[in-house]
Formats: structure tokens, sequence, C-alpha cells
């Protein structure tokens, strides 16, 4: 056991005092783990849309001040009560859903959308007491969904830790506890495309990016990358994207130009950027008797869907997806096997790395547009 | 050789010379079959929905004179050039939809959407020669979806007949050449219910007591019958429904009361009136991490189906069906099997029985919603 378990740790953490202000390093104290609490050492965080998104808390009740970050690779420090899974020294991927093994959603063999800790945005506390493991002077900074990995240390619930293979470098497969899993799984997991298949992905983005590298393992031998920015295609190559389609580039809608290409459609899209208009193309452009649809963007809270619905009844399936369909706990292991095997190329979407002190440019970059992913190192 | 074989035959056929006004029995002649197509005795056929619709000609194009009908049972008189698959005295079921055998659909696993067979309700000749068969006094009539078994003697091409067993009594397993298939096939072959699950069935006419039916022989526990005429709940026990909804007696969405019953959503639904709330309601229904929708009832031409897309990213799956995803030729005849294996029960489908020249009655029954399957006896 450590010897810091069951004390207070002071240590550094990047701190969001309001939204979209530079995040400030500060020191913070982190309480001890409670019952099925976990404290992990974070070594490697990386920069995800979804943080940028609450930091930014446009259209979103905001909560501040606020410790972001939930892509990382860390070591447990200690363990609270009745967790007997991890013990100090495990290596982890903390995941901002967790896995109680209780639900019917984890009993279920198709669902990873735990009752009990699925993701939640709005909450900045732990579930144990209602209350947050991080103070400054005494002063509550709240957590966000669960995990606040913009921290030498954290306090995460035992369900949302995925134990690793000790071997696994954490500065590549940090990369896994979020996009590049979710798309990775939408296309394998959901989409499934055949060997030889053709599969549409609308955003080349690192989720988008991370589809086509499911297709590109699934044997898919047609791989359509769509995006309404055309320098992202010569970097798409790289994750098997051998066709391109810019919606710009088209007078007639993007759905009606792949059908054109496929003779009818696409067998598989995946959809990985959240705008309706993606959605219902990403729909639409699937080929009828077959075709299969798989959604991963997060919509607009005031989004349609609309499509007529002879495009269902001709034998299109349109699917959901949460996190690749993969559960934290009992899947992500496997998945960082395939990193090991090299089934699973992790490199080329890291793009960027730097020093925990710098951790405000991982968000210039990610709004330029420049980055997949900014590897975040806690120790300089 | 039947002694017919190759000449004309002068039969009675129930003639629809405008939209809505009754059948006329008239006398008929009949050509031999072309290439690829087959001449077929009817010895029993149904009336179904598809039938009315078109005869009533409420909102497509009207093509009459024509002879309607597409769910019956016969044996094959004669066959015209390339027919190897059938020989005169095969017992055969005419499908409204083909199975070409070549296409891309009809060499997938997963269609059978034929691109050469698939149903067209504006066609009304044979594909070989883009004229009819049918004719009074050189005049010529049109046929419906490629069977026409309104009529002592039709001619189908072969792709649009299943040769099933010839002990399987015509009068009984007519009903499967169309919507008793498409019911039982869109559970069975589509939303494929775990045994024990819960299934919500939106409309409880034919199609939809047949999905119940394939509901109940693949074990669903809780089968919810969800109908705007509660006089049809009692009869609809007799196909395993055992809980009953109507959204009239609710003043909150039928999808939210069926949530309440089920806790968060049934495990599969099955929509079969076509009516496009009912589809949303439908597809809303089931529940999130692993519900499966769907659709079977054909919408009106500008429907919308709408939903949050939060829906579909919240791991449900919406599917559509046609003909419940059995290929006409290669499927239909394991589905006599299963009538004879008393797997299927089809007895219960069919609620009246009447002659040929009483063929107007049936339209009546199924106007005044009181029949199910009225089956009509070609020989008196």
């Amino acid at each position: 056991m450590a010897s810091t378990a069951g004390k207070v740790i002071r240590c550094k953490a990047a701190v969001a005092w309001e939204a979209g202000k530079p995040l400030v390093i500060e020191e913070v104290e982190v309480a001890p783990p409670q019952a099925n609490e976990v404290r992990v050492k974070i070594l490697f965080t990386s920069l995800c849309h979804t943080d940028v998104y609450f930091w930014e808390a446009k259209g979103q009740n905001p909560l501040f001040p606020r410790i972001y970050g939930h892509e990382a690779g860390g070591i447990v420090e200690s363990v609270g009560e009745c967790v007997t899974d991890l013990k100090p020294g495990d290596h982890v991927l903390p995941v901002f859903t967790g896995e109680c093994k209780e639900c019917a959603h984890c009993k279920s063999e198709e669902s990873n959308m735990c009752s009990l800790l699925r993701i939640n945005t709005d909450r900045g506390v732990m579930l144990n007491d209602g209350k947050s493991r991080f103070s400054i002077n005494g002063k509550p900074i709240y957590h966000f969904v669960g995990t606040s990995t913009f921290s030498e240390y954290t306090v995460i619930h035992v369900g949302c830790l995925a134990k690793i293979n000790p071997l696994a470098p954490l500065d590549k497969v940090c990369v896994l506890s979020c996009g590049i899993s979710t798309g990775f799984g939408a296309t394998v997991n959901v989409a499934k495309p055949p060997k030889g298949s053709s599969v549409a992905v609308f955003g080349l983005g690192a989720v988008g990016l991370a589809a086509a590298e499911g297709a590109r393992s699934a044997g898919a031998s047609r791989i359509i990358g769509v995006d309404l920015n055309s320098a992202r295609f010569e970097e798409a190559k790289k994750f098997g994207v051998n066709e391109f389609v810019n919606p710009k580039d088209h007078k007639k809608p993007v759905q009606e130009v792949i059908a054109e290409m496929t003779d009818g459609g696409v067998d598989r899209s995946v959809e990985c950027t959240g705008n309706i208009d993606a959605m219902i193309s990403a729909f639409e452009c699937v080929h009828d008797g077959w075709g299969v649809a798989v959604l991963v963007g997060v919509p607009h809270k005031d989004a349609v869907f609309k499509t007529h619905p002879m495009n269902v009844l001709n034998e299109r399936t349109l699917k959901g997806t949460f996190f690749g369909n993969y559960k934290p706990r009992s899947d992500l292991p496997s998945v960082v096997e395939k990193y090991m095997n090299k089934e699973l190329e992790l490199e080329k979407f890291i793009t960027h790395s730097i020093p925990f002190s710098e951790i405000n440019k991982a968000f210039d970059y990610m709004l330029k547009g420049e980055s997949l992913r900014c590897i975040i190192r806690m120790e300089e």
C-alpha cells in the first residue's frame, strides 16, 4: 500500500475556473477514495472534443470550477472499501461511462449503457456521498464525467476503470479510453462490415478515422471518407480511407453522390460528426436490402432525425452506438491487446505531445483543427 | 402436359373495371406462358389489404380494367420456355415479389428485394413483352403485382412462384403467400425476440397477428398488442397477445405508456399499421441499450419519420422489412413446412370462406373490419 493511502494528497491539477477561459494549474487537495472508489495517479491524458464542448459550456448548464479530462492512463494509488477488482499498482484506463456489472444493461450482452454509471455530464460530484474529492483551501472543485484526469491524482468509481495489461505503454493506449475506442468499436462491433465491403465514414476527425481504422482492420475494400474539409483527406489515407467525397463539391445531396459511386449505396456507413444532416445522409446512403448505418456523433439537443419511412422499409438498418458498444471493464482490456498485437495502430492518431504545464496548447491545437490527439504528459 | 398447354384458356376472372366498384366475374382469355412464365390454375385465393388499397385507387395512378389478387395457392398448368424449376402439376404459391436468383439482392444473404422482380404496383403487364396475358374480346385486362390470382387461370413469372410440398392443403397455406408470412417473418427473421423477451405489436390486423404469432413461436413471454380498436384484443389472445394497450385510453404518448409497463421499454417492437405516428411510437417504445424496432406497414407517400437522434444513439435499432425478409422461392417452402409441423397455426387466421362468385363479399368483410382472412374458393 502506498504511504499516501488514506491521506489527502496535494498535487497539481488544471482547473477550469470559468467557461472558455484557459485552465490554470493549481495545487489541489485530493481526498482518499471512499467505498467503491479508487484513487489513480494519472501518467498520461489526452484532450477530446467532449472536454472542449463542456469547457466552452455553450448551451449546457455551466458547472465551475471544474477539472476536465477523461482520456487517460494511470496507475492505482489506493482503493476504497469494497474494491476487490483493483489494487495499488494496477494499470488502468479511466472511462467516462461505467460498468456496475449488476444492472440490466450490464447483464445484457448487447448494451453497455450501465444504469448506475452511464455518462452524466451534469453531475460534478461522486455518487457515494454526493460530494467532490477535489478541493482548494476547503472549497470544492467539481469532477467531470467521473474521471477528471487533468490532475496528477484523481478519484474514480471502480466501475469506470478498466484494468489493462501492465506492459501496454500508457502514453499510447491512453487514447483508447474514449474517442478511438468509440470510432473503432462503432465499426467492428456495430456496423460489422463484411470483408470486401464498402464503408462510408462521415467526419474525418479522430473518431471518424478510428471508424475507418475499424473498417480497414475488418477488411473492407472501399472506405469512403466524407468531410467538408478536403485537407483531411490526405491524412485519412493512413487510416485506410481510399476514396473521398467533399459534399461541398457537389450540387446534389451527398447520399445521392455516394449511391452513384457504389451502384445503389454503400454496405455500411458510420456517422462521426453529430451534424443532423450528416446523420440523415449517412442513413440514406446505405444500400437497400442490406445496408447498415451507425450513428456515433452526438447531436444538438434540438436536432430532429427525419427520413421517409420507405428508406427504412426497403430493408435498411439504423443503429446508434455509445462508446463503440464496449463495456468498459469487460471489453477495453481486449482492445488494448489488439494494439499490443498490432491489429490496431494507435501511433498515427497521436499528432502532438506536450507537458502538463502547457495543457492549454492542447485546446489551441484542437480548436484550430491541427491535432488528432495531443498527449499531455503529467510527469514533465 | 395438359391438353391446354400452348393454347389460350377461356376461364372466369373477377375483373375490376373501375376504382372502388364491385368486381365483375367475366369470361377472360388467358394466353399461354412465354419465356420464364408459368400458367397456374388457382384453387384458392384470399383477399389482402393491398388489393383493396389499389382497387380503391386513392392517391395512386389508377390502372383499369385490372385483375387483382396476390394471395393464393394453385397448381402449374403449363410452363413457358426456359422454365426448368417447375413442371405441370407442381403445387405453388404465387408471390407479389420475386426472386430471380441472379441479382445482387438475390445473391445477398440479407436481402429479398430482387432487382428484377421486386414488387411493382404500377406495372400491369408481363416483363417479357410488356403486354398482358389477359384479354376480353381482344382488349387487354391488366395484371396486378405480377400475380392476378382472382382468376381461374393466371400467368406468373417463374421467379414469383414458390414450389411447395404437394401434401400441404392449399386452402390453408395460400395465406402464406403474402400477409401472414410478412408479419411472421418480420418477427422471426428480423426482430428475432429472444426467449422470454417482451414484444410490442402495433396493429392487430392479420399482419400484426402474424407478427404476434411469430413472437409466440419464438418464446416471447410478454406480447403487448397495440390497437385503436379494443374489440380486436379478445381475438388477439389466440395469437399469443397477453397484454393490450389502446392508445386512445391514455393521455400520454403510447411509447411512454409502454415504457412504464416494461421498466424502460420493450425488447422488440413490430409496426404493422403503416401509420407514421405508430411507426415513431414503435421505435421509441423499445428499450435503450438493446431494443429493436421493425417496421412492416407501408406508409403514406408523404409521411416523414421523425425522432430525436438521441433515441438512436442510445443503442436502439430501427429496421425495415419487406415480405418478412423471406426470399419467395428459397424460403417460402420452409414456412409451409412450419405449418405442416404445427409450429405455425394458420387456421386461426381464416375467418371466412366463400365461393368465387361471391368475391365481393370478401371486400365487404375486410372494409368492415370483420375478417382476418377470407378464403375464396375458385371451384365452387
